[in-house]
């Protein structure tokens, strides 16, 4: 029985960061990545106006003579003594040296006056302005929001190298699980964890999900753990991990080598979790019960997974003032289902570790330390922010 | 001219919500219940153990005659006297009153004695005691989580009736557009708004997404914003709604007779942004400038898409320490690309409405309002929390 910072610093060194893969930017949301990028070209790519307005070459007198050949993107010389109409981010002509924003403008047939005028230079963004040729726009391990994909898109760029998306296998346990779709049989569920597991992975962005389900019986279990061992970069199992007598799940990760880390964190809920390796695939085999084994996917599996993608292994812990006492005994983590709401968290009822319920209605997870024995009411208490 | 709180009031009242639809529960997540949905089963569906131990009728002794027949999910009698192993989630006899943790058990080959022994009737989780066959599991508009979806699927539900996502079309405008792949030509740049649009949408659960390209001219682009008002439930237009000689986009929205609500709004960036409707449909033209665009998003697109999809139109506004003083004209409202870190707010460098890259190493967007003209050092600012 190990303690939570030590279980997550035992996971942290067992867990291998994938490998670079390259991918279409629109597929890139949300991926880090694997090598700095710089920029294939100047941006902006021209000398253009950051104003609906009137280029210039910017002398003493406020009255030009209309120039009203230029289009957008066209590419012609000013006379001096001339103004012509152009718009936000088109090219201005090559000696203009200012923009005169058109709300300034009072336009006649064939000369425009202006009642105010900018200094010199105005309201033209340079080429190169925002980025040169050959400077860094990233540096690895950024992760690519759509900002990022808008402005790499912007560059010319059409395909980045990111660390790729783990394969995440899902291995579901027991006899009496049942799928849905008929009355349930007599001592028998309806199997949940798979597809809640499904959806949370989703969330994270993980998208190769494969789910393997096997009665409580070694060979199988055996077999069907060597299967989703060779497909799949991460593996989860659901049940089966106790001390049971008709729990196989540990003699089969041993017939197939998976080392145990660790087994048991003094933790509540989540306690009997079991977390091995073998090579560089790690496998979890989290708490039958439905809420200790989505808490144990918040606390322990999310951070992995972001290690493995190449970004930082880190809980997001944020703070919050409870809004009640919270009182548990020394020695143990409490993860507790909870609203936060302006600032307060407000554990709710029915915390048992079957009961998805407050799980479902819940946005954060609010996590009090081991060697705390009480949160006072109005005391700052850490939490995981859910449902983002 | 229009204000910031005046554009969402009116965008609001011209939003409509989306019909329910049945989908399948593992393509739920996300999204919002249409109905009430109540619970068809018992759950659990029968009495079991909340531990791994020994089912008893308890009585006054401490030895109990070991029953080794049952396996989880059979069904026996227990005879007075005798302990049977029962596993976290089995059935327990039905004459079982108590479940003794194995914590507390040395079992012998046809005997098990106990060393401490709990109250009569714990540890055993009675039929319907998390929820009863019949009874409000989840009311219309509960937003389904991972955990939410795991409890449905636990009660052997497999499809849900949801407000149905929108289909939105993004309409991109202009001459000067090019796609990647090529060289750039002389006043042309790299087309990137859709792509980033595309990407916000999807983060925020839209999948139905169909762009359309066209160049600066008023037949086509009436021909296209006709074509994408058949296809779509929202329009995204981006760019061509300036005053501008060469902006057809307004004159193509008349032609369509969608209604203008509003055109420019009092803030910075995004002040020509402009939104009107048709019947149920909703259309956005965003400014051309990337960042300008994707302030925008999130300020206006992002509320609207939640009520469309029976969430609350509301903006999630969470409050920072400024570690800086900021400062701006009065009776407009200013937007800044800022990072959040331990609940203090920094505002990044390179704000100008054309320039991605703070947005893309952004976490949040800082908001301030119209009426106030500075946010002083270590003042709260109210911001908008972006990569979530």
């Amino acid at each position: 029985m190990i303690q939570v910072d030590k279980a997550l610093e035992l996971i942290e060194s067992s867990t291998f960061r994938m490998e670079p893969t390259m991918v279409a930017l629109n597929n890139a949301a949300g991926m880090a990545l694997a090598f700095d990028i710089y920029s294939p070209i100047n941006m902006p790519p021209f000398r253009n106006s950051a104003m609906d307005g009137y280029a210039v070459i910017l002398n003493g007198r406020s009255s030009y003579r209309l120039n009203t050949e230029l289009k957008a993107g066209d590419k012609i010389q000013l006379k001096p003594g001339e103004a012509t109409r152009v718009f936000t981010g088109a090219a201005v002509p090559e000696n203009a040296d200012t923009v005169i924003m058109q709300e300034w403008a009072q336009p006649n047939s064939d000369t425009v006056e202006f009642i105010k005028k900018p200094k010199k230079y105005a309201n033209i963004r340079k080429e190169g302005e925002q980025l040169k040729a050959g400077e860094l726009v990233f540096k690895r391990g950024t992760v690519l929001n759509e900002a990022a994909i808008g402005l790499l898109a912007g560059l010319g760029i059409s395909s980045v190298e990111v660390y790729a998306n783990p394969k995440v296998g899902i291995l579901v346990t027991g006899n009496e699980l049942q799928q849905p779709g008929g009355p349930l049989q007599p001592g028998c569920i309806y199997e949940s964890n798979a597809l809640m597991l499904e959806v949370a992975l989703k969330k994270a962005g993980v998208h190769k999900i494969h789910t393997y389900r096997v009665k409580d019986d070694l060979k199988s279990t055996t077999q069907k753990i060597n299967e989703a061992l060779q497909e799949n970069d991460l593996l989860l199992i659901s049940g089966g991990i106790s001390v049971g007598d008709y729990d196989f799940v540990k003699l089969a990760l041993e017939s197939n080598r998976v080392k145990e880390v660790f087994y048991r964190v003094k933790q509540k809920p989540g306690k009997p979790l079991w977390f091995g390796k073998k090579d560089q695939k790690i496998v979890f085999a989290l708490p039958g019960n439905p809420a200790s084994s989505l808490s144990c996917f918040y606390v322990y599996v999310l951070p992995a997974l972001k290690k493995m993608t190449g970004k930082p292994f880190k809980i997001n812990y944020k703070i919050a003032i409870s809004a009640e006492k919270i009182t548990k005994p020394l020695g143990k983590t409490l993860f507790q289902k909870a609203i936060v709401e302006n600032g307060k968290l407000s554990v709710l009822k029915g915390q048992s570790s079957s009961m998805l319920h407050s799980f479902a209605l819940s946005n954060a997870l609010a996590c009090v330390p081991e060697n705390k024995e009480e949160i006072p009411e109005n005391g700052e208490v850490e939490y995981i922010e859910l449902n983002l």
